[in-house]
């Protein structure tokens, strides 16, 4: 039988989600506790990768199992074997047909930087940005990004994926003062999507010459060269419905 | 000459501020650094100690060196010494009779608790609270602290303190649904009162008996046992000003 499960992780000590070999990874980590859940190999699918680093506020996987468990009992047991830079948050029997990563209709990272020198509290979970920054520039561009475009200025060297048309359904920026959290919500992302998109809106509310138009238009990678540091990026959910309301109020 | 320098720090490894032999603490670290940069031994006399695991959002100490740097330079050559875990985020030249202690007219802390299970992203960050918790009977109960009082009740064995009188001027909460955001301001503290004061607070606000009023009128510690753990507590700010404006306002 199927099972859906959510996790939650703090990617600092990983190689990544995917296993690697004589790497600590997040899925071999969880494949590790299944097994010792289940008794048997089990393998764990996620809906995508992160990258070495990056978080999960709500990362989710499928996997199969010989066993009945009860969510509570999943939830529990794999809690019991998993280190606790991640935890298992929900749990829930899934359909057949159901798959982590070929179901998932939306995805929303978040993206977190702040406005002051590297703080020892901030390491490993936001960048630091100690210059005057213009949020509303940054929200300009952000708006840029909205709807369906062919992203491959915003596509990493390494990316399989068929094509690179995607389609984001919200990219907003929320501003506490300390925090800027950036969040993005599309169909689905390539490889470094996100961290180079938001290097180029940081680039922008620094003053620098960034126009996310002009390098969508540009469809050449060279035009969008940096790469935001991974320690800033959450997988901020995953959603599987088609008419899905924004988690991201949440945040 | 004398210096007053501002340090931020992630107390997790940390066996606390003051040095222990073979244990690496906070004043240590700080102090390695002082005499690598000015080439002498230096002695660090932080605000106060904290304990093992207990962060600080801006811990202050004084110190005494023959030479003389500029504030930017004592701030970038001691964090080119530090460890990122400690930040040195302000410095100033400081008069000769100023004494990061004694001179400390009120002090700020504030713990962090949440309302969900253990999070890989709030660990040794914030205490997880995964019950219903009513934060307005928390903040009835923080009103009954303010004012001068006899906290005995609220004071762990191996305090040295002279006298466990204290004024306590500000205490509130702040919840932003998320995060429990727990703020108090004294002219001083006695050995683990904020955790056992904060114990408390967390006590009434699962429905437990507990009632502030009634404990500082006990004056005996047996009656107030729990002490909320190090790793939500926070050392948020010390002011050396009479007339003091909240900076908690921050937050």
């Amino acid at each position: 039988m199927r099972y859906k499960i959510t996790l939650s992780y703090d990617g600092t000590g990983f190689c990544g989600w995917q296993t690697q070999p004589n790497r600590l990874s997040v899925q071999g980590e969880v494949q590790r506790a299944l097994s010792c859940l289940f008794r048997e190999d089990v393998k764990a699918v996620g809906s995508g990768r992160t990258d070495a680093g990056v978080h999960a506020i709500a990362q989710v996987a499928h996997f199969d199992a010989n066993k009945e468990f009860e969510p509570k009992s999943v939830i529990g047991g794999l809690n019991a074997f998993l280190p606790p830079a991640i935890r298992v948050i929900d749990a829930e029997r899934a359909a057949d047909d159901f798959n982590a990563r070929k179901s998932a209709k939306k995805k929303t990272y978040m993206y977190l930087c702040y406005r002051e020198p590297q703080l020892p509290l901030m390491q490993n979970r936001a960048l630091a940005v100690p210059r005057r920054i213009d949020v509303n520039v940054m929200r300009r561009q952000a708006e840029s990004l909205l709807g369906k475009h062919d992203f491959c200025s915003f596509k990493a060297a390494g990316s399989s994926a068929k094509t690179s048309v995607r389609t984001i359904y919200d990219a907003h920026i929320v501003d506490d003062g300390f925090l800027i959290k950036m969040f993005l919500t599309a169909d689905g992302f390539l490889y470094n999507m996100v961290r180079i998109i938001v290097a180029q809106l940081i680039k922008s509310g620094l003053g620098g010459d960034a126009d996310i138009l002009k390098l969508i238009a540009a469809k050449d990678r060279a035009q969008a060269k940096e790469t935001a540091p991974a320690c800033g990026l959450y997988l901020f959910s995953v959603n599987y419905e088609d008419n899905h309301v924004s988690e991201t109020a949440k945040a």
